[in-house]
């Protein structure tokens, strides 16, 4: 008789993008004039088309599928070289940060590596998450069994929430306790707050102190305007021996359907074992994807190295203005409306608090209702999200010029 | 302080084919000369170009993503609409087969999914797998736990093996004792083996009785030529109550560069939770996917929907007949210098023994050295394999015509 793995009814079975889907729809049906007009600044897709020379990069590798001489059948699980060549120097070591080629592993996604991650590290591991949270890092952990049941609020008994709050700057705190995995993102989803070189030393001190593993999230690096605001955990003195960073070319280059991202593992990182020898996490996570994945589709790499050439960097630059110019266009009609605005500077996320008394999802059916726009509500982000919403910037111009414009009449 | 995963210290250090690279390596450096004559009928990777239906496909997805009218960001994780239905239509309702839209899951590969199916299995299954058997499916059972260490003959404590022998034809008989789980590979990497509708009825029926799931990877099922041999485990009676079937267009269309697979989870398949009812593993698959997962890329949907056109059809049928003429023409070679072999007719690979005596490494190194031809040697899927050596029939016709006639003048 075959057991299914019971951990999975512990999740909540709304997924909250699901249950905003399900929302807008029954909204749309009711109200058909109405639904012409929705504005969707809720999940945070990419609306923007890819940059030309990602485009001509990506025909030139289907081309070469197409010609026996050139033919690529599989590649190297962890990515090819070209690819892992021109992330380890160009977002690291013209930094000046030490990354060596075969320490990036190449994924078709960030959700896929934060999730997958998990199977090189044993059952016995106390794991913090902050909160409000990307729920992905929580589910993974259920789903493996690292979580009893949840409770009203949402939080799995088993788990460390650390509070972001207004008043530590939506950065987590450090634990009390000692914790042995803890996952970061910065810049934040949903908070848009990003930590300074001062906050990401003391997790690093943390972790090294107690032999603790950061996954540090990055997959918004390219959204930081502050020059004082650290792109990569591996600036902070001793992160290689303690963090294990994953970024994503969704955000940047428009990927969300294309699908490529990275893993950076340093050798120096390391675990214990059962017999409490320090052993290196790389050959588990290289032994990991050599069994699970069989390596990104060789014209997504070629399109992903294409990121790196001038042309791609001029137009990925272009890209990232134009969602961060359509950030300050919100953020400004919301603070002109007298609500207290967080984010939207270094990120393309907008943190709102709602006014007074008014709950997450009840500001969700308000802004839908009142000015058909799809907002994400905070509260589906973790317990400490109540109260809260969040405002994508990956939109149109037009778009995010009437959400403004309609934010700002509304009647809050 | 953070605990690694000890299941990847049972791994067995050599994966089959990194340490075939490395002698293949050692052999070209130490004989530079035969090095430049060296033909590769190792690893299962196709040669031949894609199809021009498909790179026409894939070409016009590029241009979708390079136009703001036609862009796609994140897409549905468990496959795109037209994808799903196209699949379910032409492999399976077209066969009069019962598989609907929604239980086809796109992925990015079968041997992704063949390892993450675990994922909603819970812990206390008994797993079986064939002997010899494609190595991920024992290798992916360590790495979660399923088992102790391997014995001297590479066999896992707490895996039950089921023989594949020239005496049943390389079809694993039912097992004595109750298994919950069981890996069936038809037609069969490595040894080429088919089962018949009577073989499959007998694991149909053993695993309704038993409560069991099969695990039918079919990933070469278009290579099969005889009409009496089935293409999928529903073509069974019985079956979408018990089987999960895995297929890939790594091998039919020559995606192995591209990446694309599916596999169909039939809503009619249970397991038991904890409480002992009988659940549906669909939902926990979706759920998954949703959560784990991003989907594929978007071209690479587009470019797989092409295999179903009238146009694909024709190219991939090209493609089938090109490696089967291959396999026809290395199998005269072997079976003309008095070798026993098997497979090769309704699979891209050919199963042989080696001369009496000869271990499946040795065969290695003397084809090697006297014929610079890599093959696979038949040990490394497992200790039934001891003995054997398997040739892949995938390769350009001219490495094959000039393979066989260096086998034919081997000094066996």
């Amino acid at each position: 008789m075959a057991y299914l793995n019971d951990n999975y009814s512990k999740l909540k079975t709304g997924y909250l993008f699901p249950e905003i889907a399900r929302r807008v729809k029954t909204f749309c049906e009711a109200n058909p004039e109405a639904a012409k007009k929705l504005i969707r600044c809720g999940i945070g897709d990419v609306t923007e088309p890819l940059p030309a020379a990602i485009v001509e990069a990506f025909h030139k590798g289907v081309d070469e599928m197409a010609d026996r001489a050139t033919f690529r059948g599989y590649g190297p699980e962890q990515g090819y070289e070209f690819l892992r060549s021109a992330i380890a120097k160009n977002d690291f070591r013209d930094h000046g940060l030490d990354v060596a080629d075969d320490e990036v592993f190449v994924s078709d996604g960030a959700k896929c590596d934060t999730a997958n991650i998990l199977d090189i590290f044993g059952p016995n591991n106390k794991i913090a998450v902050t909160d409000p949270v990307y729920p992905v890092y929580v589910d993974t952990n259920v789903m493996v069994g690292h979580t009893g049941q949840a409770n009203d609020a949402g939080e799995f008994d088993g788990l460390v929430y650390l509070a972001c709050t207004e008043a530590n700057g939506f950065v987590a705190d450090l634990p009390k306790e000692k914790v042995d995995i803890i996952y970061l993102c910065f810049p934040n989803n949903p908070t848009g707050a990003v930590a300074t070189k001062a906050r990401l030393q003391e997790w690093v001190d943390y972790a090294l102190k107690n032999e603790s593993i950061l996954f540090f999230d990055a997959a918004y690096e390219s959204f930081i305007s502050d020059p004082e605001i650290p792109h990569s955990i591996y600036e902070i003195p001793g992160a290689r021996e303690c963090a294990i960073e994953f970024r994503s070319f969704s955000k940047n280059a428009g990927f969300t359907g294309t699908r490529c991202a990275y893993t950076v593992v340093p050798k120096t990182v390391m675990a214990r074992n059962a017999a409490g020898e320090k052993k290196q996490l790389h050959p588990l996570w290289a032994r990991r994807s050599s069994t699970k994945f069989n390596g990104v589709s060789y014209p997504i790499q070629r399109a992903a190295e294409a990121v790196y050439s001038d042309a791609g960097k001029e137009q990925i630059r272009g890209l990232i203005n134009h969602y961060m110019e359509n950030a300050k266009i919100l953020c400004e009609a919301v603070s002109s409306a007298g609500l207290k605005v967080f984010g939207g500077v270094n990120a393309p996320y907008i943190w709102v608090q709602a006014p007074k008394g008014m709950t997450s999802w009840q500001m969700f059916d308000r802004i839908l209702g009142e000015a058909s726009i799809v907002i994400t509500p905070g509260s589906g982000f973790g317990s400490k999200g109540e109260g809260y919403f969040r405002i994508s910037a990956f939109n149109s111009r037009s778009n995010a010029v009437e959400a403004a414009k309609r934010l700002k009449e509304l009647n809050w």
